[in-house]
C-alpha cells in the first residue's frame, strides 16, 4: 500500500503561501533570488525523490534492519540509493550560503521539503538529518579548517555525521558523562584541524554511528577534559565538544588512510525506526590503535578528536544549534502521523462495511441495503478528523516555528529578537506535542484499518512503532516539561509568555470579527487567561520542586493551547479563502471542521490538566515510593 | 529481564479476600467444598506454572512467530510445553461440574488464576482461552453427543478450539457473512453428532486456526443455511452455528482418520500477539475432499459440520456465552499493562540517573551529589502511579465483573437477575477500558525505561505491541460504544443505569463517612449526576444517529466513572485495613495514592468527554467526507 504524498503537498502550499506568506521573504537580501517558483521547484523535486526513492523502501528498511557480524554493518541497497539521491539533490546544503555550495533556502522551505521524506521513510531519512545538523553546527562553531575538512564534505554528501551525547550510565543526565579527552602529545595545540585530543569512553544510542554509506563518518562528541588533578570536572560546565572522524582526514578533507580508534560495540535492536542504525560506540579502547602521539613510540590508544569551540563550552555549542534540530524532530513525528492519516483515509474510502443507521429511537440497520464505505460511519469520521486535526495542525505549527528561524536570522533587529524569544518558548511544544498526539494519530490509523491495521501487510503499524521513539530521544517528554515550566515561561520575567499572550490575543481579535469563529475566539481567550493564571499559581510559592512536580501536565496543556491558536489562525485563513476559491471549498471546509474538532473535543482538556498544575498538586512529589 | 508475578498475587489476594470476600462463596452449594485454602492452592499452582512455563518464553514466542511452509505450521517447542502444562493442571475445566472432570471453581477464582498467564505470555495463553470459551459454549448449547465428542476432549486438553466469526468481506459486520452450510446428503438429520451440513466459505482472523499442538482443532463456525430459493438469508437472523472439527471424530471423540475439508489459506503476520497463530481458513474448497454424501459417488466437497442449537440462532448461542469471554479479553489487556508496570517499577528502582532538585526558585541540581534512582523523580513517580491506577484498577474491575458471573449463576433469583443486568451494562467497559488505558500504561512503561524501553532487550515494547490488538478484536472499540449508549443504558427503560446509580450512591455514602475520602465521594456523586443527565440529553431527540455519533466519547467517560467507583471502593477497603495491618501500611497507602491520582487527574476528564455527548455535537455525523 503506497502512501501518496500529494495531500502533504497540498497542505504545504496552503501553509506556506496562503497562511505564512513565505513568498514575501523575497524582500530579504538573503532570499532575494528566490520566489514562489524556486520554492515550488524544490518542493517538486523533494516530493518526487521521496515518492520514488524513499517511500517504496520504507517497509524493506524495517524488515532488513541493520545487521552487524562483528566486522561490518549490512544495510539494504535501498538505503544507499535513497541517501545518495538526497545528497545529489543538494538538499544537505539547502540553507547554506551560495559560496559554500548552498541554496540559501529559508528554513521554512527546507523543513517543508524535508517533510516529504519524514512521511516516506523516517528510517532512511535519519542519516541525512543528522548530517545536516552536524554540518550546521560546524559551520557556526568550527574553525575554517574544520569547516573545510569536515563540514564541507558533509554538505556534499561524501561524509555523514552523528551527534554523540548519551552514555550508558548517563542517559538524560549529561553532567554525568565520563568520556575523557586528554591532550594528544606535546604538540596537541598545533594541529591545523584544531587542538588535538585523545578520547576514551563509551557513547550510547548513537544513530548513524556505523555504516559504509559514505567514505567517512564525522562524530561530534561531548567529553570532559581532566583538570590538573587528573579528575573529570563535575557538572555540565566541564563538558567540551570534539569532532572525531571515523577515518582521519587531512586539511582538505581527504582521507589519510588511517582508521581512528572508534569501535562499534554493538547495534541496538529497536521497536521501530529500524532503517537507521543505532549504536554503542567505544572510543579509544585500542581496537584500532592510531598514530603515535609526539614523543612516544608505536601507535597510541585513544580516538583522535579536535576541539570545537572553547573547552567547557561543549553544551553551549551543541544546544545553540538545536532549535532547527528540534523542529526537525517534531516534524518527523508529525509526518509519521500524517502518513498514517493518508493511509487510513484511503482505506476508509475504499473499504465497504456496515450500513447507515436508520433514524429514530433504535439504531437499526437494514441488511438488504448494500454496504457503505466505512468513512460514512460517524466513529470512523471521528478517527479521521482527529488525525487530521493532530497532523495538519502539527505540520502548520512546525512550519510556523521554522518561519521564526527565518525571522530571527533575517528580520529587523527588533523582529529578530522577538522571533528568537518566541521560538525559545515554543520549542518544547514543537518537539513534544507531535510526539504525543501524532503518535495517537498513528494508533487511530491502525484502528481505522481494524485487523488489517494490525498486520505487517499494511504500513500503519510501522508508523506507530517508528513514532514511539520520538518521546524518548532528543530530550525525553518529561525534560521538555521541566524546560517549559522551569525556565521558558519565567525567563526575562515572563517576557516570552507575554509575547505569546499578545500573539494569541491578536488572533482572537481577528477571529471575533469573523462569522462562525466568534465562539472559538472567546474559548481561546479564556484558555489563555487560565494558562497565565495557572502559571502564576504554579510559581506562587517560588519553590521549584513543588511547581515542577506537574510540569508534564503543564507541557501538555500549553501544547493544546498553542495548537488551538494555530487552528484558529488556519480557520481565519480558510474563512477568508472559502469564498474566493470555490474549487477548493472542500479543502477549506476541512480546515474549519478540524478547527471545530480541536475546540470542541481537545482544548477543553487543557483546563483539566492545568487545574492540578495551578493547585501545585503534591501527589507525585510526596509519593512514598514503597507504596508503588 | 524476568517479570515477577508476586505483585500480581499480592493484589489478587487483596481483591479477592479483603475486598470481594470471595471466600464467602462457601455458603453456596456449588462452591461448598471450596474455601480460602483451595483457592490459594489454585493460585499457587497457576502462579508457578505461569512463572516457569510461560514467562520465560514470551519473547521467544514473539521472535519465532508461527511459520507456514504451505503444508505445516511451525511453532516453538515452548508453545507445546506451556500449553501442555496448562492442560495438565486441569485449568481448562476449572469452572466445570465435578462430574465432567471440572473443579467447580468460581469464575472469580478462575479469572484471577488466569491473570498470571496474561502477564506471563498473552501469546502462549491464547490457545487455551479460546479452547475454554469454545468448550463452555458447547457445554451449554451442544447436544450430549457434541459435549462428549468435542467439548470433553477440549476440557482434557486433547483438542483445542477456535471461534470463526469474521470473513474477509465482513469484519465487524456479521450480517454480511457468506459462508454457506448445506444439508449433507439425504440422511443429514440423522447423524449422532447433530444435523450434518457441508460448509463452504472463508473465515478471516481465526486465532489458533492451525497448529499441531493437539490431535484435533474444534472450530465453532458461523454460517448461513440457504433458503428454499437457494439464497443466503440476509441479516444476522439467518446465521447458524456449527461445530466443524479439523479431523472427523466418532461419537466418543476418537479420530476417525478422516481429514475434514478445512485448509489453511495463510497466516496473518501481526504487529504483536505473535505467539498465537492467526489464520485465514478456507472451508470446503476441496483441498481435502472428505466422504461421499449419501446417494453420491466418491468424496464430497465442503467441510463437514454439525449444527449447534437451532438454525438461525447462531449469534444468540455465540453471544450468550460471551460475557466470560469478554471479561477474559479485558483481563488480557489488563495483565499486559500490569506486566509493563512491574517491569518499569523494577527498572525505576534500580536505574540511577539525575539528582534531587534543590528547593527555591530555580530548579538547580548539584553535580557533586551522587545520582539517585529515577523512581525519586516526580515525573517518574507520575508515570508509575498512573500505571498502577490503570492496571490495578482494571484488574479489580475485571474480578468484580467475574464475581457478577458467580452471582448470577449461584445467587438468589433476585440477586442473580440483578447481577446479570449489571454485568450486561458493565461488559462494554470491562472489554474496552483496559484496552485503552492499560495500553497507555504500556506506553508509560516504555517511557520509564527510556531508550532501553525502545529496544527488544527489554520486554516492555512487546507488551505495548501485544496490547494494541485488544482494541480491535472481539468487537472494536467503536462498536462497544454503540452497544453501551445505543442499547445497554436504555434497555428496560434505563434499569441498568439506575442499578449503577444505586451501587455508586451506596459507595459514596460509605466513603463520605471516612476521613480523607469525603471529597472523592462528593466528586463521584457529581460525576454520576452528570452521567445520568448527559445520557438523557444525548437521547433527548430520540434519534439514534444523532445520539450515537459521539458514542465512543460516552464509552470513555462511563469507563472513567466506573473506574473511579472501583477506586473509591478500594480506598474504603484500604482505609479500613491500614490501621489493622501495620505491616501492610505501604501497600494500603499505595491504594489510597492511586485512588487520589484517579480522582485528581483522570475523573475530571469524564466531564469534558460527556459535554459533547450531552450536546449531541453533530460534527462527526455531518462531516463532509470530501473535506477529509
Amino acid at each position: 500500500m503506497a502512501i501518496s504524498l500529494a495531500p502533504i503537498r497540498e497542505n504545504i502550499d496552503y501553509f506556506l503561501f496562503q497562511w505564512l506568506k513565505t513568498q514575501e521573504l523575497k524582500n530579504r537580501d538573503r532570499f532575494s533570488e528566490h520566489e514562489r517558483e524556486t520554492y515550488d521547484a524544490v518542493l517538486d523535486l523533494c516530493q518526487k525523490l521521496a515518492t520514488e526513492k524513499f517511500e517504496p523502501f520504507n517497509r524493506l528498511a524495517d524488515i532488513e534492519e541493520p545487521h552487524f557480524d562483528g566486522h561490518h554493518v549490512t544495510l539494504p541497497q535501498a538505503t544507499y540509493e535513497a541517501t545518495r539521491a538526497y545528497a545529489e539533490s543538494g538538499m544537505l546544503a539547502a540553507t547554506q550560503n551560495y559560496e559554500n555550495g548552498g541554496m540559501q533556502l529559508p528554513c521554512t522551505v527546507e523543513m517543508a521539503a524535508n517533510s516529504f521524506f519524514g512521511a516516506a521513510s523516517v528510517g532512511l531519512k535519519g542519516y541525512l538529518m543528522l548530517t545536516v545538523g552536524n554540518a550546521n553546527l560546524l559551520m557556526v562553531h568550527g574553525t575554517d579548517a574544520q569547516k573545510k575538512a569536515f563540514a564541507q564534505p558533509e554538505l556534499e554528501g561524501r561524509f555523514f555525521g552523528t551527534m554523540n551525547l548519551s552514555e550508558p550510565q548517563a542517559g538524560s543526565s549529561l553532567s554525568d558523562i565520563s568520556t575523557k579527552a586528554e591532550p594528544d602529545g606535546n604538540d596537541y595545540e598545533n594541529d591545523a584541524l584544531g587542538a588535538r585530543y585523545r578520547l576514551t569512553g563509551r557513547k550510547m544510542w548513537i544513530s548513524g554511528g556505523e555504516h559504509d554509506l559514505t567514505e567517512n563518518i564525522v562524530h561530534l562528541v561531548l567529553a570532559k577534559i581532566p583538570g590538573p588533578d587528573g579528575k573529570l570536572p563535575p557538572g555540565v560546565r566541564g563538558i567540551s565538544l570534539f569532532v572525531v572522524p571515523k577515518n582521519l582526514v587531512d586539511v582538505d578533507g581527504k582521507l589519510t588512510g588511517e582508521r581512528n580508534d572508534i569501535a562499534l560495540a554493538g547495534l541496538n535492536h529497536k521497536l521501530g525506526y529500524r532503517g537507521t542504525t543505532n549504536t554503542l560506540l567505544n572510543y579509544g579502547e585500542g581496537k584500532f590503535p592510531v598514530r603515535a602521539p609526539q614523543g612516544t613510540d608505536g601507535k597510541g590508544a585513544g580516538a583522535i578528536g579536535y576541539l570545537v569551540g572553547k573547552p567547557g563550552e561543549g553544551l553551549k555549542c551543541m544546544f545553540h544549534m538545536m532549535n532547527e534540530a528540534r523542529i526537525s524532530v517534531g516534524l518527523g513525528a508529525t509526518m509519521l502521523g500524517f502518513a498514517g492519516y493518508i493511509a487510513s483515509l484511503d482505506y476508509a474510502k475504499n473499504r465497504p462495511q456496515g450500513r447507515p443507521m436508520s433514524e429514530g429511537s433504535k439504531p437499526n440497520k437494514d441488511p438488504n441495503q448494500p454496504q457503505i464505505p466505512i468513512i460514512e460511519h460517524a466513529d470512523v469520521k471521528r478517527m479521521l478528523l482527529a488525525q487530521k486535526a493532530y497532523c495538519e495542525g502539527a505540520l502548520a505549527f512546525e512550519l510556523y516555528c521554522a518561519s521564526l528561524v527565518d525571522e530571527y536570522k533575517t528580520g529587523s533587529p527588533e523582529s529578530s529578537a522577538s522571533a528568537s524569544l518566541f521560538l525559545e518558548l515554543l520549542t518544547p511544544m514543537a518537539k513534544s506535542w507531535p510526539r504525543e498526539w501524532c503518535l495517537e494519530a498513528n494508533s487511530l490509523a491502525i484502528q481505522v484499518l481494524g485487523g488489517y491495521g494490525y498486520t505487517r501487510d499494511f504500513p500503519v503499524e510501522q508508523f506507530w512503532r517508528d513514532n514511539r521513539l520520538n518521546m524518548i530521544h532528543e530530550g525525553t517528554h518529561g525534560i521538555h516539561g521541566l524546560d517549559l515550566l522551569g525556565r521558558k515561561v519565567i525567563m526575562q520575567d515572563g517576557a516570552a509568555l507575554r509575547l505569546f499572550a499578545q500573539k494569541v490575543g491578536h488572533t482572537c481579535d481577528l477571529a471575533s470579527e469573523i462569522s462562525g469563529l466568534e465562539s472559538m475566539a472567546t474559548q481561546l481567550d479564556e484558555a489563555l487567561i487560565n494558562l497565565i493564571q495557572s502559571t502564576q499559581e504554579a510559581w506562587a510559592t517560588n519553590d521549584a520542586p513543588e511547581t515542577l512536580a506537574n510540569a508534564t501536565q503543564y507541557l501538555r496543556a500549553f501544547g493544546h493551547i498553542v495548537l488551538s491558536w494555530i487552528w484558529l489562525e488556519l480557520a481565519i485563513t480558510s474563512s477568508e479563502l472559502i469564498e474566493k476559491e470555490p474549487h477548493h471549498r472542500d479543502f477549506h471546509e476541512g480546515k474549519l471542521a478540524a478547527a471545530n474538532y480541536f475546540f470542541d473535543f481537545e482544548l477543553p482538556l487543557a483546563s483539566v490538566w492545568l487545574s492540578q498544575v495551578a493547585q501545585r498538586n503534591p501527589l507525585f512529589r510526596q509519593l512514598n515510593i514503597n507504596s508503588l
